[in-house]
């Protein structure tokens, strides 16, 4: 029988498209003249138990949640046991992925500058995932930078318009970052569960902002290890989707674009990793940004 | 600035896309009844500097060596340095991967039982990559499995039937494995340099077995840390290889099924990530394999 080779907990990453491999490049000279040059890096890494979590094939649908009211406020109750890492296809040609990410060093305060400050510079954003990450801007800079503001009041209705590579794929989507209770989210369980910070919204086409192509959520809540993200996306057509006004034409627009089971299992997976990689990049690189240039 | 995270030697494999996953499942069933199942492992490393060395580009075409008969010989002289890592696009469509494995406990001994021992079940050639290989069958497995023949006997004329995933794509090839100095390299050369073991060919289509659409060198010497193998890979229209008959039609057959330099690229990378996994993890599996059933 095989021996079984001692793994350390982190693995490099060890897959980018060409693609991103040239955008790595490209972003590597578009940082030198900034001051958080020396915080941008290509090594990237990823929990070896998170590498192999994604490898065994796609969770089964019925083992995923959907973006219904019921089912996020199933996520945040205390009886809700699931495994961190996973990706699987819903109905309605749903791209689903779901995980969980330890932060160590970042704080609930730490977490809501990241989401104030990185959007004000493009060169910022590309920080956090080097390989993929193009642009990130806001519709209201100056509200995103008032800090005589709460977090929610300079983020919420102040939409991203992000680039990114996904896989091989560029996207270019708006993110309309939104209470969590506009999103379906019981508040007074939110609060019971402890959780005190929140990316969480409804995503749309860059040319189409009102679009719901999908909600995006990232809730975190200080632990004695770090802060603790807890991250689903549902991208598609998804009937719980419904609810919220611009979703209509979503999965007739994915039906017309030739989109089928197989691309969506792709585009989850794709995604998955994505999520693996810049989550956890971002906690390497967060506490010494925020230490320096909070 | 940024601590560099120290990494461990190795780093686990961080990418297989969905229906390599799938595949890894399928094979893991087809192996259960097989006296070599303890040997199948979905647990795959690679280097972490090879992981690293692959994520920055690909080399300049002028820094790769080409197919011809003088640039084999390069390959083999003792004053040529080059990355161990690397893949390019080079003219005629052509992909281009390089790379040098280190196998300790593994001998020439060892390799050539490799290759004259899996091709005889579809199965055994999956314990080398879970995930990628499907088949691998041989013209004549009698001849392969005549122990009173030499290696080259068994193995040269006697052509692989390969299907194998690289990346997300299904490959259907047929691999004539032949004396190297047919490819073009000097045998006074090749034994100065010490080489011992060969599995060196030119690639057809599994329905069109005579055409050349690639040429494929595996060269291995025994060193004191193992088994030390250099592979090179052209795939594609390149004019070195149109001194091989059966090579005429490969550019136009690329060129009229759409492939472009993006392809190529891609197509490059995907193998050069392949071969990286399939040699590191053979090179674990291999003397244990050998000790059990040569």
């Amino acid at each position: 029988m095989l021996p079984i080779r001692e793994m350390a907990a982190w693995s490099a990453a060890s897959y980018f498209p060409p693609v991103a491999q040239k955008q790595a490049a490209i972003n590597k000279q578009r940082v030198v003249a900034k001051p958080y040059a020396g915080y941008f890096s290509l090594d990237m890494e990823i929990p070896t138990s998170a590498a192999r979590a994604l490898q065994h094939g796609p969770m089964k649908a019925e083992e995923a949640l959907t973006p219904s009211e019921a089912d996020l406020n199933r996520l945040i109750s205390e009886d809700y046991h699931t495994p961190d890492q996973g990706y699987a296809v819903l109905e309605g040609l749903t791209t689903y992925v779901q995980s969980r990410v330890v932060m160590p060093g970042v704080t609930t305060e730490v977490f809501r500058w990241w989401f104030t400050w990185h959007p004000l510079e493009h060169e910022r954003y590309t920080l956090w995932f080097p390989h993929a990450h193009i642009a990130n801007s806001v519709a209201d800079p100056s509200r995103l930078a008032d800090t005589s503001l709460t977090y929610e009041e300079r983020l919420y209705g102040n939409p991203n318009r992000v680039r990114e590579l996904v896989g091989s794929n560029e996207l270019d989507i708006n993110i309309r970052f939104m209470a969590p209770e506009e999103l379906g989210f019981d508040p007074k369980r939110l609060a019971a569960a402890g959780f005190t910070a929140s990316a969480s919204g409804l995503v749309g086409h860059g040319d189409h902002p009102d679009a719901v192509m999908s909600m995006m959520v990232h809730l975190a809540r200080d632990t004695n290890a770090g802060l603790e993200l807890i991250s689903r996306y549902w991208i598609g057509g998804h009937p719980a989707l419904r609810r919220f006004p611009g979703s209509e034409h979503t999965l007739d627009g994915l039906k017309a674009a030739g989109f089928n089971e197989a691309i969506v299992l792709g585009a989850a997976y794709e995604l998955a990793l994505h999520d693996t990689l810049e989550f956890n990049h971002l906690a390497k690189i967060l506490p010494l940004l925020h230490a320096r240039f909070a």
